[in-house]
C-alpha cells in the first residue's frame, strides 16, 4: 500500500496533547506524545509519506499550522482535543484548506462528557476515527494513503 | 498484521444497505453491498479472520444478529444506519455484548441532515470509522485485528 | 382524467392500519383496511392504475415494502402510520426511491398529541394529504394521476 | 361527483400570492394568481360550486375575510402563506367559523426553511393539501364538494 | 370614586373582537361587542370619563389607535386580543405613549393553548386584568380613574 | 354593588408578605400588610362581605389555608407571592376548591426577572389583577362580589 | 384473591429480554427469561389465570402481539424494554386495546441513562409498576386480578 | 407471604393527601385519607409489619418525617404528591435514608399536566408503582415485605 | 461616488417610525421621521439617485410597498422596524424581489430585548448597516450607490 | 483581624443539613451539624463576632429566620441546602434584606447532578464560597468580618 | 467629510482573516488582506485618519490588540470573525475600551451557518456593518469619521 | 495557620485581568493587578507559602501554565475570566493536574450577563470563592493553606 511517489502529511495535535502519557493514563494510556511522534515517523515512512508532525495548546497557533498544513500538505490528520467542542476558527482554517482531512480523538468522545458531544469539526473534515488510541494513527495514515493514491497504482 | 489464530468477526449492516450502489449513489458510492461483502472476505482472509457477513433492515432482526455476534465472534463491526439515530434496542443489543464493536459509517453522518447528529450508539462502541468509503472497512478489519492480537504476537 | 396507458402505482399502510376500523373508530372511522383496499382498487381501476395495496406493523418491512415500489412502480401513496414520527428508516427508503412519493393521512396528525408534531417524512416527500379520511385515497390516486400524465394527455 | 345544490365556497390566498408566477417560478412555477381563479372557477363550476376568490397581503384583512367566509360559504380553502407560520389573529378567526376549512399550499413547507415547520393553523383546520402545486386547488376543491354532499346524493 | 374633572380614555380592542357574542360563546360570552361598548360608555359617565372605544382586526391600524391615544388620552385600556402573543409592532406602540396602559382578556389565556402563555405586552403595561370577562372593563376603567385621581380627590 | 347577603371571602397572602412596606418599596410600595389588612377590612364591609385576611411563609401552611377557604369561604383572593412560581402543591390546593379564586399580584411580575413568568396557577384561577398595587385589593373585592351575586339583585 | 372465573393474561416482553440472566446481571439479575415465565405460570395458575407468556425483538411483531392480546386477553402486562422510550408504534398498539395495560420494568429507568426519561408508554397505560426485579411480575398479575374482579367477588 | 418477625415500615404522604375523597374525586376516588389508614394498618398486621401512617402539607415536615423513618424503620412507602415534581429538599431526604423506599401514586402522574412528568425521586428512590388507586398500597407493602424477607424464609 | 446615470432607490420604513422624535428620543434620537426623509432626499440628490420614501405601520402595507421597489427600483433600503423580529410575508416579500435590500437600524437591535435577537430578515437581505443612527441612511445610500455602480465608472 | 466591636452575624442552614455527619458522609464528611456549630461559636469569638446559629427544613421557616437576620444582624452566611436550587421565597428574602449574605455550599453544587446547576440565590448574594468543607464557616466568617470592617480599623 | 484634525484608528482582523483571497473566494471575494490594508490606508488618508491596521489568529493577541487600541486610538474597526461567535474573552476587551467601536463583516453571517447566528458581540459594540464586502470597510471609516466630528465642524 | 514548611502556590489570571483597576472600575474595584500581585506575596509570605503569580490573555498560554503549575506547585488559585465560560482546553488542563485548584472571581459572575451562567470548571475544580474582590485572594490562599497543611499540625 504504497503511494508510489512521496508525498507531505501533517499530523497536528491541540491542547494538552502534549501532556499524554502523564494525564488521566487511564483514560488515555501510558503512551508519550514524543512516543506517538516517534511512532508515527516509522509508519509514514513505511508508506513512502513525509510527515510533518507537531502540536500547541492555542487556539490561534494551530490555526495557523492548519494554514501551512493547507499551502504545502497533501493531507492533514488533525486531533484538535478541546477545540473541537469549541473553536469556530479552527473549523474556519479546516474548511479553508482544499486538502483530506481526517480527524482523530484517541477515546471516543461521545462517551464521555455531554459538552463533548458538540463537534465543530465534524461535518467539515473529510473523514474521521475514533476510540482506536495510538492505533488510530496508523489507521489514519493508512486511510489517507488510500485516499492520495489513485485505485490503479 | 496477522491474528495468529482464527478468530470470528461479524459485520452486520442495518437499513437500506442492500441497496447500496443504486440508492444515492452520489452520496454512497457505486459499490454494490454484494461486493463490500465479497472486498471484506478477501481483506479477512488476509487477515486471518474467519467473517460472517449480513445485512437486514429489520430493527428486531438487527438486534438478534448482536445477540448472535456476541454469542460467538471476538469482534462486530456494526454500520447500523438509519438505526443508529432512533435506535434503544439495538444500542442495548450493543451494550449486551461483551465484545469490541466498531461503528462504521460509509459516508459522515455530521455531515448531513441535523437529526443525524443524533446518535445512540456512539458512548456505547469501543470505537468509529467514519467517512472513508468501503475502505473503512478494511480499515475496521485491521483496527479490530490490533485489539484482538497481544502485542507481542 | 385518465393515464392513457396503464401504470402502478403502490398504496402502502404502516403499523395498526390492519386495525383500522376498530381502533378508535371515532377517530378514525368505521370503514375497515379491507374495505379500504377495495375502494382503492375500484378508483384506480376507474383512472387506469394497477394497484398493489399492502400493509405492514414491521418498520423493516415497510422499508422492504417501498424499495419494491421504487423498484416496479410509477407513483407512492404511503401512510406510515406511527413510522411517520420516529423512524429514520423509513425516510431514507423515500429519499433513496426516484417515483413521487405521497404522504397520506386519514386524520389530522396536527390536532393530535405533541410528538406526531415531529414528523421525519414531510420534507422528502412531493405532496401531502391529511385529515379527508377514505376520501384522502381517492384525492391522491387522482394527484399522483395527474402528475403521472404529460398535461397535453 | 355533484353536489346536487349550489353551494359558496371561498378560496382566500395570503401574502405575496399574487406575485405568483413571478416570484420564484422554480419553487412556485409560471401560473400567475390570476390564472389560478381563472382555473378555479371553471373547475367550481363543474362541481356545481359558487366561487368567492380572494386574495390580501394584509393579516387583518384576512382576518375580515375569512370573517366573511364564515358567515355565507359552506366550505373555505385557505393558502394563509406566510401567515400560516406566525398569526394567532388568523388561527383565531379560522377557529371562530363553523365551516369545514382545507389548508392548502402549493410546495410543501417543510422541505423548505425550518421556520415554516411552525405552523399556527394545523392543529385547527379540517384538513390540508401541499405540495400538488395548482392541481392543488382542483383537489381541495373535489375534497370539500364530498364533505358538503351525503354519501347517498 | 370620581376624577373630579373630564379626562378622556381609549379602550381598544384587537382582531376577532368585534365577533364577540357569535365567536367560541362558550368560552366568551354572548354579549356582543357593541354591547360592550354601550356598557362601557355608560360606565365611564359614571366614572366623569370621556370614552373613546374602538376595534381594528389589522396590527399596523392598533399600533396607528395607540398612537392616537398616547397623543390625546389620560389612559388607555388594551384587549390586543391575538396580536398580544405575536406582535412586537404593538410592543413598541405601547412602549412608545407615556400614559397608564392596563392590558385586559376576557378570559384567561393562560387556561388555553400553550402558544398563548407567550406574551410580549405583560412587561410593557401597566397594570393587568384577565379572566372577569365583560365585568373586568368596569374594573378596568375604575382602576384607571383611580390612577388618575390623585389621592386627595 | 352589593351582594344583599353577607358571604364569606378569603384573602391570603404567601412568603415574604409580612415584610410588605420595608421590603423594597421602591416596587412594592410604603403601605405595610398590617395597612393593607384594615384597608381591606374596611372595603369588604362597604360590600357585606364577611372577611378573613391571613398570611404565611410556609408552602404547607398555605395550602392548608387553601383548604379552610374551600371549605368555608365563597371565594378566595390570593396573593401566592413566591409560590406562584414554584409550588405544585398550591396550585394542587386551588385545583381542588370549587369556589372562584383571584390571583392577585401588587406589582407585574412579567415586568420582573425571567422566572418570574413561570406560573403554576395562572391556568387554574378564575380571574387574575396585576400592578395596581393595594387598589387591586379593592377591585378584587369588586370583582369577586359581582361574580358571587346574580345579576338581578 | 381469586378472580372466581379463569381470565387470559398476556404478558409481554420486548427487545433483548430473552437475553435476560446473561444481559448485564449486575443491574437485571441472574433469573433467565425462561425461568421468569416458568415463575409467572405458577403465580397466574395460583391466581386462576390463564396465561400467555411472549417476547420479540421486534417493534412490528411486537404491535401484532399487542393486537392478539386485545382480541382475546382481559388484561396485559407489557415489558416493552427499548421500545417504552422509541416507540409511537407500540404506543397506538396499546391506546387501540380496551383492556387493562400494566407497563412493568424489572429496574427503575429513572434511575439510568437520560435518554430512558423519555417514555411514549407511561401515559396510556393503565398503571405501572418498576424497580421490584422478577418480584413485579407476580405484584403485576396480582394487581391486574384485583382489577379484573369485582370488590365483592 | 409473611416476613417472619415483625419489622416497621412508614407510609407518608405529602400535601393535599389529606383531602383524598372530597378533591377531584373523578381522579382520585371516594376513599379518604382515614380510611387508607385503615386499610393500610389492616394489610399491614396481615403481613406481620408495624405500620407507622402519616401526613402532611408541609415540605419540611416531610422532610423530617423521612428522617425519622431513616431511623426507625425497615422500609418506606412515600407518596410525596407535589413534592414529588418540586422539591429537592424532599429528594435529598430519601438519598439520605438507607432503607428502600418505594414510590407511590393513585393515579398515573404522566397521564396528567406535563409539569407532573418531571420528577425529582424517581431516580433515587428503589421502586415505584403507580395507577393502581388504593389497591397499590397493598401491592407495595407487599412488594416491600418482599424485599424484607430471605428468600428463604 | 455618483451612479452615472439616474437610478430609483427606495427608502421603506416599519410600524412606529412615523413617531420618530416623539417615541423614546434617548434611544432613536431627536430628528423625526419628516427630517429624515427631508436629509435621505439631499443624500440622494448629491448621488444622482432618484428617491422614493415611504413608511407604514401595516405589514401587508409594508409587504406591497417591498413589491412595488421590486417592480421599479435599483435597490432598496428596508427599515423594517418590528416586523424584522415577526413577519415572514415581509420576508417572503424581500425574498421575491431580485434588486439589492440593504436593511437598516437606526439603533443596534441586539443590545436590547432577548426578543429583538430573532431576526428573519438578516438572511435574506444582500448587506446591513445597524447603529449608525441617521448617518446609516446616508452610509446606506453610499453603499447601495457603489453597488449599483460599475467599478470602471 | 478583629472588627473592633461586637457585630451579630448569623449562620443559616437549610433541609437536611440537622443530619450532618450522617448523611452520605463520603460527600459531606463526618463532622455534625452540633460541632460544626461549636466551632463556629468559637471562630466568632476569636473575630470578636456574636454568632446566631441555626437550622431549619422548612421553607418558609428558613423565610422566617433570613428576616430575623435582616432585623437584627450585621451579616448572614446562609447554606440553604436543597431550597437554593428551587425556592424563590428563599431568594425573596435575601433580596428584602440590606446586609450583606454569604451564600456557602460544604461540597461543590457544581460537580454533582445537573439540577443542582440551577441556583436561584447566586445572583442576588453578595459572594459564595463552596468546596472547602467546615472549613468555609471560618473563611466566610473572615470575609464578612472584613467586609464589615472599616479597612482603618 | 474631514475631521479637522488626525485621529488614530485601529482596524483589527480576526482569525483566518489573513487568508482572504484565497479562503473560499466565492464566498469572501478575491481581495487579498494586503490589499484590504492598502485601501482602507489610502481612505483613511483621504478622512485626515491615522490608522493603525493589524490582524490576528489568536484570541489572547487580539485581546491585547483591543487593549491597546483602548489606549491610543479614538476609535476601532473590528472583524473578529470566528472569535465574534465564541469568545467572552474578545468580548470583555470590547467592553473595557471606552471608545466608539464598529463591527464589521466582510459577508453577511446570518446568511450562513446557523452556529454563526450566536454573536457575543453585538450588543457590545457601537454600530455595525455586514455584508458589503472590503467596500464596507470604507464605510466604516466613514461612519466612524462623522461619530468623531462635531456636527459643526 | 502556618503550613509548617515552604509550600509553592501558583496563582494564574486570565484574559483582560491585567486591565483590573482601569476596566470597568464601579464592577472590578479600583486596585491593578500589580498591586493584587504584591498583596498576594505579602499574605503568601505569612502563611509560609511561595508564591508564584502570573497572567495571560491568551487560552493556550493559560493551558500551559496551568501544567507547569500541575509540575511544581502543591495548590493552585484560577481566575480563568472569560475563559471560565468557554474553554474545554482550560478545563481539560485543571482536569489533568493532580493538585488541589481553587475556582475564584473578584465580582459574583452569576449576578451579571447570562452566558456567564455557563461555567466549564466549576465541576472540576477543588472549590470556589466568589465575589470578596481582591480580599478573596487571601481567603483563597487560606483556604488551600488548610488543605495543605496536617490537621494537626
Amino acid at each position: 500500500m504504497s503511494t508510489g511517489k512521496t508525498q507531505i502529511v501533517h499530523i497536528l495535535g491541540g491542547p494538552n496533547l502534549g501532556r499524554l502519557g502523564s494525564r488521566k493514563p487511564e483514560i488515555y494510556g501510558f503512551t508519550t506524545w514524543a512516543e506517538v511522534s516517534e511512532l508515527c515517523q516509522g509508519w509514514a515512512a513505511d508508506l513512502d509519506l513525509e510527515l510533518v508532525f507537531d502540536q500547541t495548546d492555542g487556539e490561534g497557533e494551530l490555526v495557523r499550522m492548519i494554514h501551512r498544513a493547507g499551502d504545502g500538505a497533501a493531507g492533514l490528520i488533525l486531533n484538535a482535543a478541546a477545540y473541537t467542542h469549541t473553536s469556530v476558527a479552527v473549523r474556519d482554517a479546516v474548511e479553508a484548506v482544499s486538502i483530506p482531512v481526517i480527524e482523530l480523538h484517541l477515546t471516543n468522545p461521545d462517551a464521555r462528557e455531554p459538552f463533548r458531544r458538540q463537534n465543530l469539526l465534524a461535518d467539515v473534515v473529510t473523514a474521521g476515527i475514533r476510540g482506536f488510541g495510538v492505533q488510530g494513527y496508523l489507521m489514519a495514515l493508512e486511510g489517507l494513503a488510500s485516499m492520495l493514491t489513485p485505485a490503479e497504482d
